[in-house]
């Protein structure tokens, strides 16, 4: 375990707000680009209509794909930007909740918003930075 | 997806305990209203003794109440403070665990403390706007 | 309920990270520990494999143990870090992701994480106090 300070002041804080029809992992990383986003985690709860979530299995070093096909509270979406070879990484995971109240969740691959998903951005000033490891097949932040 | 600076700096960060008896969802528009924060969002944990959680159904555009009767951790609550026609909307969602581990969620209507709810919260200095949207039925924040 | 604004400015943001083998609960604690932190709050995602999760059950004021001995995502873990008798305390709850996508949580007591743990963590300048409250048996902030 490594820590590092990443700001003690000019941070930034974001709202985004998506809307119905919106992807949300294609968005933030969207976003990300367009602001430059280099060093930042994020927190939202929204709706999706549908969305794919992901189970990293570390024997086969993938993720298996579990398809939530209806409509789902986002009870929870927390994850960072980091930069790997000069671009920004989208790193999020989802908790969501069914009509039954029963939760629900994974690694995000794809969320399809309705009717709106509001995240609340920070950016920091110092950047992270993602180098893949070969070990786990994943590409992870180093400090 | 729209996004929008919401602080460069100027931020005030609150914590807010609440205690065994506490009402979090009228509480925490309490503090709202008490501070008159117009653009904050929050996470917390701590315990509820009993909760009603809400499911929104798009096609009625209504919350489907589901009930929660025992003791659960408060394991994510998550959400945002926005102003409609001048006065502070509380938004959240949040997930509980029961006593077998099992999460559910929804957005909060009632979570009655117990034993304690340790919300950490992030004033903006800009306001975040609210309206209603007609096609959902909810009031959606606007940039 | 009560609110107490604990930062204006002069706020830190760590990244802390862990990798395989790390526990995430004694890791928080040593890093709180090492930066002397008293009034800090966080949030995180990432994988265990394994983790003991805790209910506490007010009846008997004590912690169920909730053992996970599987592969799990880490998709929300959020606390605080307070001070009791000059020590810092780091309170956790987690939800985590089983291979099913269902989602499972508690108090977190042992968190062992594989492949990483992403902490993005926010500290105040200003101290939080834990007390021992003999009503429940556990250390509550007192604002």
């Amino acid at each position: 375990m490594r820590g590092k300070l990443i700001a003690e002041d000019g941070e930034k804080t974001y709202a985004v707000i998506f809307a119905t029809g919106d992807e949300a992992a294609a968005g933030l990383l969207d976003f990300a680009k367009e602001h430059r986003l280099a060093g930042s985690h994020f927190t939202a709860i929204g709706g999706f209509s549908r969305a794919i979530l992901g189970y990293f299995d570390p024997n086969i070093k993938e993720y298996k794909k579990i398809p939530i096909d209806e409509q789902v509270e986002v009870l929870s979406l927390a994850g960072d930007i980091a930069v790997k070879d000069g671009a920004p990484i989208v790193h999020a995971h989802v908790v969501v909740g069914k009509s039954d109240g029963t939760a629900w969740g994974g690694h995000l691959i794809e969320g399809h918003v309705r009717p709106t998903l509001e995240v609340m951005l920070t950016e920091s000033p110092a950047h992270l930075q993602r180098h893949y490891d070969p070990e786990t097949g994943l590409t992870m932040i180093r400090l």
